[in-house]
């Protein structure tokens, strides 16, 4: 199934910009960065659990935000986009 | 129906922050803010269209990502969510 992944971290730390790098790194095993903070990830139910768990042990949860939207398997029609699609490399920490 | 907005916009310029900001406002009048560049609105088709129209007036398509997650009308086991739960007002641009 599709899961988007988006991270919420303030990368003005130093500490931030490498959680973000970590969960990037993380996620990027099963998916696309298609923006900064933003993540879309093919994975199996089996897998789904696996990266919840990497990106928890990455994440400090009294300082990061993790939202996690399940798209299920026929998800084509279900992603739009506009714009500049950026499909950004693991250590691109752009601030945006 | 439920309706990811993510938006992806560099936020170093002036210019950047007020299209976040503006974004933001536009976004906030059908859902939340919950992520400094993720919102969740709840939609009918019509308003979609709006939602869409009125951010397509406020973005540089030359350098901002808009992406859209349709999630349907059932959509509570649809997303999950760790960490901080944000409810960012409209002007707060974090830097993240």
């Amino acid at each position: 199934m599709m899961v988007v992944v988006a991270y919420d971290v303030n990368t003005e730390t130093t500490a931030g910009k490498r959680r973000l790098r970590n969960v990037a790194k993380t996620c990027m095993k099963y998916g696309q960065r298609v923006q900064n903070s933003v993540f879309e990830c093919s994975v199996t139910p089996a897998d789904y659990l696996t990266l919840i768990n990497e990106v928890m042990k990455i994440m400090d949860q009294e300082k990061d935000s993790l939202r996690l939207y399940k798209l299920g398997t026929k998800y084509s029609e279900k992603i739009e986009y506009y714009g500049v699609q950026r499909h950004l490399p693991v250590d691109d920490v752009m601030m945006i």
